[in-house]
């Protein structure tokens, strides 16, 4: 009763669009951007971000597998409060292995989690390298760096596969955007 | 930026009231009755309720010491990303050392935590007792509960103090409503 009031004062809603892809890949952008375009549109938006989460509720997580297990799932903890909340959630982590993304998709109502692929090769993903972590992780100087000595499973049949080589970030934030129509 | 873009389209301030007292207290009515109220004036916003948050987020948290602060500091960090987000969170949670209830008070700006002790006496929870918790405890079935044989430190200076007997959890609620009125 509580959750369908919260959701009829915000006049949309909730839902979760579940970025995952390597580090570099552009996650944070189209997700930052996404979210001011649904924020102009008056949606009630919030972006959780793997890298700001390390710093505060999972702080205390590695980037082993069994910790990057526990990333995830708390992560999908806290967007399903947000989602019981009434907001649109972007979440934006590598989330590297199938089983934890089906986790996350698993505590949403059908149709309300929108998995995102981005999809960019990790040759132009070490190329970009903004923080100079593939770099590090090639020195040896990272470990568990997802791509080089930790795996990635790509998503099989994620509901929007956002290519981002030659495309502005904008324009896949429109697309994003578009893919939550039915909730906006 | 986006966070002002936030609270601006909801119109009011975020904000966290932080209830705790023991098991019994009140402290789960008397939030739902202030997230009724304040829904009601058009404020977003959320309930995290510690009973609720231990079958998701804090499942694979213990009632040990150790467990307990790590299960407050989730909680205070899941709160923060709600006032991120623009909301006012109340939270309701036993949190019976004043350790953690103070690292909560520092992830928000000052003023906008509000401590609020639900003051009830430890027999009139154990004559309440809704979910028979107590009787449990004392029959030596449940380890590690507050006011059994685990301590609970009251506030010493909670910005409200709601003493629960002889009055009803509506008027409580409007109390803690009252001292919300800066924020909206």
């Amino acid at each position: 009763m509580v959750r369908s009031a919260r959701a009829a004062l915000k006049g949309h809603k909730p839902a979760v669009v579940w970025l995952t892809g390597l580090s570099g890949a552009g996650k944070t952008t189209i997700a930052r951007h996404a979210e001011a375009l649904l924020i102009a549109r008056g949606a009630h938006t919030m972006a959780l971000d793997g890298d700001i989460l390390r710093s505060g509720l999972n702080q205390d997580l590695s980037f082993g597998a069994s910790d990057r297990k526990e990333n995830v799932r708390r992560v999908a903890e806290v967007a399903k409060l947000m989602t019981d909340a009434g907001l649109i959630v972007l979440c934006a982590l590598i989330s590297p292995y199938r089983a934890e993304r089906d986790f996350a998709r698993s505590l949403f109502e059908k149709g309300a989690f929108v998995e995102a692929f981005v999809d960019t090769p990790i040759e132009v993903c070490m190329a970009r390298d903004p923080k100079g972590l593939y770099r590090r992780a090639l020195a040896g100087e990272l470990r568990d760096f997802t791509g080089i000595d930790q795996r990635y499973e790509p998503p099989l049949s994620p509901e929007l596969t956002l290519r981002t080589v030659g495309r502005p970030a904008e324009e896949l934030a429109e697309e994003l955007v578009k893919t939550l129509a039915p909730f906006l």
